[in-house]
């Protein structure tokens, strides 16, 4: 079992990752838990294929646990059922002594971390993260929350969870598409700050290095949390690929995956950078790397359309937007600068 | 105009006391934020006395300012009035370097704060109470939040307000109901940690010494909360009369006020502590400073009944209650009972 320490202010705590390890969960939470009631919350998808294994495995340890399912999906990161998670915390008498565990991907973490953050003011969770995007990106770092009807993330909270295990066994039976949402995620790391990460995946022996892969995209997070917790600066290069990618994914009234829309999105911000000058050409290493897992480097919508909808993304600050731009593999920058300028120098 | 200092690890503020302060509004909010877009959220009676004056103060600074009016009373700080703040909010594209300003009483600092904290994960709110409760209390320290069906207050954040600013001519439009609010939170404090406080206020001249007795109060508080931030501790003194209070407006199906119900609360917390032979006796003191004012000192409801709702308060840890009892004017204690004890030691 592999484990990362993450340093917040809000707290310290360990990424632990290992194949099997679901039948330690109960020993792995008690170590930062006392015996207490723990509200399980998963989706409908996961619920059928391993709640009642964790179910076990953390009875076992001495906790009381009660179940909450949602139907699966990113329409169910809404206010609906994040209110019935605290509706249920309540009605089952949960203090603010007990616990909140996530179980499965990014929806799933997001919601009932946003539920852990608020119920009576806090509450802790612990995050089981099912996905490969979920175990690399969301469930790492204290970024929870839900979408409105106006758009995507746009109510939540910073609150960290007190640890997050993932039994990489778990991953095995993700449908190729969601795959896809971790496989571009870890591509940005590469591109972020890890050539060596992007390198393995280049090679195409990405699926044999497995636990380490996952385990260097943690380590990047997790030194990039700690020195930014409340995303207001460094944090911000994390969303490489992410303002085209959204952009794309509303375009196509989210037909596109987020995965699929966030490695089109990579590519994008790649091409933008050479077109400007501002990196050594480095968009046809991306190209031929995301090829390789079968991913999409571009898209059927013009300039226009991904800019206009790129605008309604809630990382703008005032009028400038900020763009993270390669300068080659394993740095890139935040690259600010006003809204009309986009159309010059955005190249798909 | 008398400025206390709230320090707290999120952030350092003030809090601005002062008759006729409303036309530097514009200003004070301008020593602590750039402009940008302003949303008041505020409820239909507070709306039609005083929003207007306030807009006009605070656009006369340079800020962009709409508004977001709600129906006064506790029912509408519930999930539905949250929802509709963030969605108008984002509606009108606020981002993360924007404003909300709470003008109003408890239930809106409480919901309004509430939204601040988690829309785009935590904006920046200013406090502009217009009722006595939320300038002695609710608008200080940085409790958010909103009632579930369950009950009251479990759901919310702890997020402190930039600024606090009361014009204190705003507190003489209350209705009698809602200014015992207040008063019978001034005397809890007193009863807490100041004997000169609860003097000026047993002796009857505590409308003639309202500034001064505001600001101890506020001095008091913050000291507890800079201490204590996140109410594991010390904080939970404040609670006073708020156990068997919060009961008693419960039992009554909210028809007796907060306030009233408080003063129930603290006379109760007083016999207690006399009964079981730790304070000095000091609960008639407490009836007289009361009666003074017109508030109630007792009700009709048996010690069962009162006891099963408390039971039902969030304030319970595991299996222990903490009650906050005095031991004389100036000094109270936590102390942390079984709850099967209850029903021997509690005394009405």
């Amino acid at each position: 079992m592999i484990s990362i320490g993450v340093d917040t202010k809000q707290r310290a705590y360990d990424v632990l990752i290992g194949s099997g390890s679901v039948k330690d969960f109960g020993r792995l939470i008690s170590e930062v838990k006392k015996p207490c009631k723990v509200m399980i919350v998963t989706d409908d998808i996961v619920n059928g294929l391993y709640a009642d294994k964790v179910t076990e495995a953390i009875e076992k340890s001495g906790f009381t646990v009660s179940r909450f399912v949602f139907e699966n999906g990113e329409r169910s990161k809404n206010i609906t059922t994040y209110a019935n998670i605290l509706e249920r915390l309540a009605q089952e008498h949960f203090t603010r002594t007990d616990l909140i565990v996530a179980l499965g991907g990014g929806v799933v973490g997001d919601v009932s971390g946003f539920a852990a953050a608020t119920y009576l003011r806090g509450i802790d969770f612990v995050q089981l993260p099912t996905t490969l995007l979920a175990v690399v990106d969301s469930s790492v770092g204290g970024k929870t929350g839900i979408d409105l009807i106006a758009g995507k993330n746009l109510a939540g909270a910073f609150w960290q969870p007190v640890r997050v295990i993932c039994d990489t066994d778990f991953l095995s039976t993700l449908p190729d598409e969601r795959k896809a949402d971790g496989i571009a995620e870890i591509i940005k790391y590469g591109v972020i700050c890890s050539k060596p990460l992007f390198d393995i995946f280049a090679s195409g022996r990405f699926e044999e290095k497995l636990d380490e892969c996952i385990a260097e995209c943690v380590k990047i997070k997790s030194d990039v949390v700690s020195r930014d917790e409340f995303d207001t600066g460094e944090r911000r290069l994390l969303n490489l690929g992410h303002t085209f990618g959204h952009a794309i994914e509303k375009a196509s009234g989210m037909t596109i995956t987020h995965g699929y829309a966030v490695a089109i999105g990579t590519v994008i911000a790649a091409k933008t950078a050479e077109n400007i000058g501002i990196s050594c050409p480095c968009s046809q290493d991306i190209i031929d790397a995301l090829k390789k897992y079968g991913l999409p480097v571009s898209c059927d919508y013009n300039k226009e359309t991904i800019i206009n909808y790129a605008l309604t993304d809630k990382k703008r600050t005032g009028v400038d937007i900020a763009l993270i731009l390669p300068e080659k593999i394993g740095k890139c920058i935040i690259y600010p600068i006003p809204i009309e300028k986009l159309n010059d120098i955005v190249k798909l």
